[in-house]
């Protein structure tokens, strides 16, 4: 057996998004963990590394030093987990690309216009890959759903209903110091996006991945209902899509009784599609005039390459992790060459996540002008 | 016992509306059929009256002889349901309520502005009563959950998602003679609005009902998938309302593989509530940093006054026949005095959706431009 | 038009039962209440008449006032609905039988074995026709599930699972006179029977109607858990079927959170069906290796008949009162002559269902003996 | 970090537990698999030993050598993982608690009431812990429900229904070889119990585990629908538990439809709880009297010690894996001394499952004899 050597920026002991990437990387056992840049603070660092088992001397104090170090050795790390606060996203992405080490960060991109014109570069010369972890579209029946629309099973596409509600930030927290509110309602931390970077972007990725179809146009709404809070926590968008299909996208962080409501509807010519995160293990499809399908993960109908993205029988249902782990093996696929991660995101849902938060406030300050995507990126 | 005596315009035996409504005002045994101008044609409106048990004197050639004859009988009609398309709407409510007979109408109220203009007229100086039978305001939960919203169960509310979608138009039926899509997607008949008016509408009473509150303004994205289909089939809607909650309508009758999917979510800064017609003797409501709790129609926690508008205990499910009953029943009340019909849609309702129906137009023609609501209606 | 002319015994204003039975009597037009023994005490069943615009000279101190009377006047009632208590079942049957007088029954069939043989010999030399009110047989959907079973799309049945669980039992209401409480747990007025008459016979009728398949044997655990109550208020039963399939029935009033809990599961070698009666209007059906279905009531593959039992759009849920109304509809037609009823559950299953509660008790009181399925009945 | 090391005996690479084992065990990273006799054949067990990282002179031919051979060790394994089939399961079972390494096995406990007996005297007079992988109860939501019983929430237990079905042995697949099926439905390889023993006695310990309740008698009727096959493949059973509750279990391998239907419910004096493994993030309670309240695992309501059981946020869904490494991590704590492991299942569950599978063959081949649980075991 051969592990791939894996090293993370951020993520120190304790902190929620890190520990996610440390078990999604664990579960297929194709990684491990031997180097870090897991806190700012170099002791804190250190004992996080210890916990974590990454030996002293390849627990490093910032991200450069981390890159020079790595792809200087040997047995350096094959790939670097980014799982810092997004204005921490640029730097180490480049740094690490231009090691030629492989990267796997979490959305969105970055938190400015320019920092993703410069990852963008970053990465059109890097012969390292990037990875950017819109985890969702690991779930199999995503992946199967997008399969579907490929193939033609729902015709052309015509209206998409997305959204992605929560309710933690009903009430202002962030006031009283919680630390996931804090960064995250904070601009210059998050970027100017609130609810529409931290998971708007997720919702939109998923549409554009399951579709295959791009956006054309936005209008948007964006509203904070939480007293003094500097960015949206509430997101009303109409959706063109380069195809003329029309959707509607909506992000709130103040939906009371919402935890991850993550859901997909989509519509077209000839079929139906309907998929909630919070129960991921089934997906419903509808042929016009037929009854109703629901498909399981790995149940009846599903096809032959659902054993590539499942690891249990039907009926045992897999979950976030899983999901997220998908998107791990497949980079672990692309780094050992046998795959070519066709579905794995990259800088391209990176760069429309980035035009998405933008063209969001953009038309949201113009009170509600349709704000076309830029053909450049 | 003493049923009110009802009259009918249009409506012939084997009309689906007609049909509905003749049910529900059955159902409580609180009205008898006894009048009818049942069809344009005066022989096929003879036979459907035959059929229906309704006199021969009584099947009468037009609306306005119908009000002119009931009118002057000592046990003429109380009301009339006037259950014929759009543009067959102004005249007879009109001609009956000048007549001083009680009018129940379809929605929406009518097939354009003009006609609005002249109903409204006709109701300020008529001493009988308008009720527009927005019927799915007749469902006990949906009422539960206004009075659970004027009381403050929700706070201040903050966002609002409605939608109607059924999929019947993805192919242009309309083509083929289908007699409901015809007239449902001819504007002369219909008027200008197609899925915003047929059900749009429902959905926009819908949550000014249960939330208490007006619109302030709109932004649509209205679209016709249906080729050569002269009205739209999917319409997305941004609302921003009166107190300053934001909301989105998503009209559809091309959303593949859904029948009567309308539903209701609400926010606001202390709970949420979710209902779906397709099963409405539930409706899930949270108190925020509680667990979701499950009312049901009748049950526990539902209160004293649902009795009112429920026949059968909880856990045995009444349906869409119920709810529209339960507008006659309350008709009946009202007409016979004992009640102000407090809950009952009218004029107001009427007017609130004709304008929902223009501005979606002039929106969606505008590009997007937010309508705002003219005061004076 | 022709309305048919009905009677009711029992149900005086107020009752739930008898008034159930009157709107599903009205719901579909083809039947006018005119005729009553409406309570046992004459004031009361006077008013009680009045209030239902039954003529005071149609309104019997008792039925055998009522039959007589009725069997002689030209416009005598075509058909007598009896909704009293269990144990004024047989007199009422037997006397309007033997009048001629067609009569439709509430269920179970009556209190006690000897009660049962006079009636089955009643009915067997009557050329009236005897109804029993199985309503849930009534379900649209429920009798698209027998066809599909009559014409072999699940294959030889296997394994059934039927349930009927309430919680309104829990405390022992009775003891303080609630008066559905009081008499349904009345040996003398309810019959031996507790959980089991009242609601394990519907279940027991709707699984045996819907597999086309009689009970071979039973074994029960009957259970009071309200202290000092004389009849059962949980019920745990095996059966096994007449064609060697193998089934488990669960009746139960103390199941907190269920309201009406009616289920039906059905597998065979071919594929399985899943039902529940608080949202009837889905079926789910699953072709063994195939992905599930969701049938609609009168919805895509339910086929043509369906519109013989439902009245609007799928979509738009019909209820409880809407399949009570098809077994009234049904019987109209049979009076009528136009229809042989073969849907209808008459004496076979109310002599069914009176096994059925023996079965229960005598099996329980052997400590589970399997009872066969007595040849005779 | 301090990884404990771990052993495995079976599942070689591609047998379906073992490499479930292997990624619960990897979840929460507290364990490093470093010793295997992976599989009978020595050059496929040093093969499977290779990809999964075990040095070579780890990967033992038989469980006697390796359970010597580790034992002798400084560094020699800390618990053995046994993923053996059921035949399987005595001598390693008695081999590595002799060597005191503490072992977690794979249910049910074994294939037969001897081995049954010699077990239970290995584990009394070993040092070393036995744990038995009933992983459902490692879901959050399960010790939730067991932990609101235990104090009170339901009041007594009156009636509990539990059900494990499957569809997967519709069809003899086991005639054509199918892997899986092949020794489930060969009395030798997986005992006398068919369904009963794969199943079923997940279903009967989850409701022991949750209730806290032990069977005080049961009466079943298994049948094999499989022509020819030699074990049961759906069974029917009822219940008595020691404090006079009622219960049933159905557990089947032939309920076309169904994949992994393990579902949970339980009444009592005050509430019900219910519960289904295919969505195992939801649970639902009702108090007598009060809406149905539904806790997510992690969600509001669920408690403090929700958050030892769980990784990720509330919405967000965890699933089969994630529940069997509940176990492991709970192993992990329990062999470092940190933790007494109350929640984990040991012999005592071992046995009662041994008993259930007895029982049920018993009553079943007497007809449905009553048969108590023994006072012994």
């Amino acid at each position: 057996m051969n592990r791939l050597k894996l090293g993370m920026l951020g993520g120190r002991q304790g902190a929620f998004i890190g520990g996610v990437h440390r078990i999604a990387s664990r579960i297929d056992d194709r990684f491990e963990l031997v180097a870090g840049a897991l806190a700012s603070d170099l002791e804190r660092a250190a004992v996080s590394a210890d916990e974590l088992g990454i030996a002293a001397d390849r627990s490093y104090a910032n991200f450069d030093e981390m890159a020079t170090a790595e792809a200087a050795q040997d047995d350096g790390i094959d790939a670097v987990s980014i799982v810092a606060p997004n204005h921490v996203h640029s730097g180490p992405i480049i740094a690490f690309l231009e090691a030629g080490i492989n990267v796997i960060c979490d959305k969105p991109l970055c938190a400015s216009a320019e920092e993703a014109n410069a990852i963008e570069a970053a990465v059109s010369v890097s012969k390292a890959r990037f990875i950017l972890t819109h985890n969702y579209n690991g779930y199999p029946l995503i992946r199967h759903a997008r399969e579907m629309i490929a193939r033609g099973d729902l015709g052309a596409i015509r209206a998409v209903q997305a959204e992605y509600v929560q309710d933690w930030l009903t009430e202002t927290i962030e006031d009283s110091g919680q630390k996931q509110a804090s960064w995250r309602t904070d601009p210059v931390r998050s970027g100017e996006g609130g609810a529409i970077g931290d998971i708007g972007t997720h919702a939109f990725n998923l549409l554009t991945f399951v579709t295959g179809l791009g956006a054309e146009s936005l209008s948007a709404d964006l509203h904070s209902f939480g007293t003094g809070r500097q960015v949206d926590d509430n997101a009303h968008i109409m959706l063109r899509l380069e195809n003329g299909a029309r959707g509607m996208l909506w992000a709130s962080q103040v939906a009371v009784g919402r935890e991850n409501g993550l859901r997909l509807r989509i519509y077209g010519e000839k079929g139906g599609l309907e998929w909630d995160q919070e129960n991921p293990n089934r997906l419903t499809f509808t042929a016009f005039g037929e009854p109703t399908q629901t498909f399981t993960r790995g149940g009846a109908g599903v096809g032959d390459r659902a054993g590539d993205w499942t690891r249990i029988p039907p009926g045992h249902p897999e979950g976030y992790l899983e999901g997220f782990a998908n998107l791990y093996s497949d980079a672990a696929d692309v780094i050992s060459g046998v795959s070519d991660g066709v579905l794995l995101p990259g800088i391209k849902a990176g760069l429309d996540g980035m035009w998405f938060i933008q063209a969001c406030i953009s038309s949201s300050q113009s009170n509600g002008t349709w704000i076309k995507r830029n053909s450049k990126s």
